[in-house]
């Protein structure tokens, strides 16, 4: 059997731990293997990770705010980045981690097209990584995978292709509390449109897979819309976090558009809202042959954007070297799983 | 703009004249271009291609029965192969391709995933191809497409895998008249079981599919269970080109099962026959979080077989040299599609 991928946690935030207990997990099947954590926080540097995911168990990885040391001394095949939404806050430490010749899967939204919003960034990022022979990737589960790449593999089956409407409803009110906070639930319409001004509102990484989409299909717009609207709660909701009075924001309905002559030719239609009856993640294909895809009761975020992240770092090891998106690498599939063999048997047909 | 990819169309069946259909429609988009065309039928070489598709309109191909000459006059980057299920049949149309230089993307449905029904042959081809620096796909809508790489796709957002079932159903009476007397639709059910005993009958490549989506998630069986049925039709159909008659098999119920400890893990399942009310496509993993994925109506397969192939051409250009599966390649997509920018925006939200 190979040698255990080795990896480095590189931020542990909400995202960051849950992707250390994933990866404490897998460890069982020798597939892979953490061997270090970085964080700049005081309050984590020094501690090990178990003990920060409540575990009496020490892992015997401590946490350390020196990223270039970590790297150094525990030479990691792969980083699991998650540090920032935003690429320009932190593209020197996916330089860093590619200099030190390991290669990256990055939560950071922004990273998972990184092209449009910042080219130059992007032209570094791929030098960086060619010269040093490793793949920088961005990925989650949206952006990286629910809006963008099940949305291109919808289309894998099509000889014509006039239009592609993706829509992904999402129960927030499931979820981690930021997230819950991040959507804007149970605060007035007037605070809603207000935090719309200050432009770092709504999901981030929208445009980013419609970028991603169109790409991959060969598209190019000459127009794009986006929008922004509370989504109004039409009942009164309470979640393990807050409270949303009907008539204020339950939360988002984010769109983006991308048009030519006038055409919709790709809609991203995302709700994000506390107390949605029908979370749902939808690809409609206007092709030949016509697809209607649908992941009843929705691809549940948290979980997901961990294993979309976890789930790539066997794909990086095989390049090609550069930065790289989701639709250059092969399709997404479960990693390092342990098939629970005394388990029963799936349900018989 | 880059140049077109220039490719060569092999074996000229109905799904090569498929082929041959969407290629010559997406010249129009400039990124392909049909250079050659070859089959041994002495009906149709001498033949433009365009006269075997029932057009005025003459293409400037000709069929050529002549493999090699038109290989090595037409220089194409990508042959498109359709010219039989099986391996051993063929592989050396596979080996003249990838000497010529040419990637090739193939419908034969044992090349989904050659290595184990054929683990010489498989040896030979990649050699081959990497010896050429080429790639040698098979690929396809089934096997290729709905019953492996989106059974891969369906748990790449998932963190832990458990179990996984494929069901697809495939209403026949929809499909060529080939595909209808191939699945036994209007046999006596005695005669069924005799045509099971010749063992080329029931879908081909199920088993490919199997062990593609095994190979992807790391997984091994212990044992493998395959049964082939006749799905019953429980009323009198007609179709286009024949009738079934209630009690009669109306087409082929297929199934396998990959286990592990007594357990199943991998359970692909297939109904086509005429008649079926509810042609879907579906996977289902039991997994965190679980995933239930569904192309309601089904994907429609003699479309969608053409369209994986060709779909395919963009992609294998960018190897790496050898034989691959679908598992290896990027996600698929649509390929040079003309966004009908005339036509009606798609349905608003």
């Amino acid at each position: 059997m190979a040698d255990p991928i080795r990896v480095v946690q590189y931020g542990l935030g909400p995202i960051g731990l849950a992707s250390v207990a994933v990866l404490l997990k897998k460890q069982a099947t020798g597939q892979v293997q953490l061997t270090g954590a970085i964080d700049i926080d005081p309050d984590k540097a020094g501690r090990d990770v178990a003990e920060l995911l409540h575990r009496d168990e020490p892992s015997g990885i401590v946490v350390s705010a020196d990223a270039e040391q970590v790297l150094r001394e525990t030479k990691p095949d792969v980083v699991a980045h998650t540090t920032s939404s935003f690429l320009d806050r932190m593209h020197d430490q996916l330089v860093l981690c590619a200099e030190a010749g390991a290669h990256v899967v990055s939560s950071t939204e922004e990273l998972a097209y990184p092209y449009d919003r910042h080219p130059e960034i992007s032209a570094e990022l791929d030098r960086v990584a060619q010269t040093n022979g490793v793949v920088i990737l961005g990925t989650g589960v949206n952006p990286g995978y629910a809006m963008d790449v099940l949305a291109l593999t919808a289309t894998g089956a099509c000889t014509d292709v006039r239009s592609v409407r993706v829509e992904r409803i999402v129960d927030a009110g499931k979820r981690r509390e930021p997230l819950q906070r991040k959507v804007g639930a149970g605060i007035h319409v007037d605070e809603f449109e207000e935090r719309k001004l200050t432009g770092t509102f709504g999901h981030i990484g929208l445009r980013e897979s419609l970028l991603l989409v169109a790409d991959g299909l060969g598209w190019t717009f000459d127009h794009i819309e986006e929008t922004l609207d509370p989504a109004i709660a039409l009942e009164n909701v309470k979640t393990a976090f807050l409270e949303v009075k009907v008539g204020d924001a339950a939360g988002i309905h984010h769109k983006i558009t991308g048009y030519r002559d006038g055409v919709a030719l790709l809609t991203l239609d995302l709700k994000m809202y506390v107390g949605a009856h029908n979370p749902q993640d939808a690809v409609y294909v206007d092709g030949t042959p016509p697809i209607d895809l649908v992941v009843q009761g929705g691809i549940f975020g948290d979980t997901a954007t961990v294993a979309a992240l976890v789930n790539a770092i066997p794909l990086v090891l095989h390049g090609p070297p550069g930065l790289r998106t989701v639709k250059d690498m092969p399709p997404p599939r479960a990693f390092a799983t342990l098939p629970a063999v005394t388990e029963a048997a799936p349900p018989a047909s």
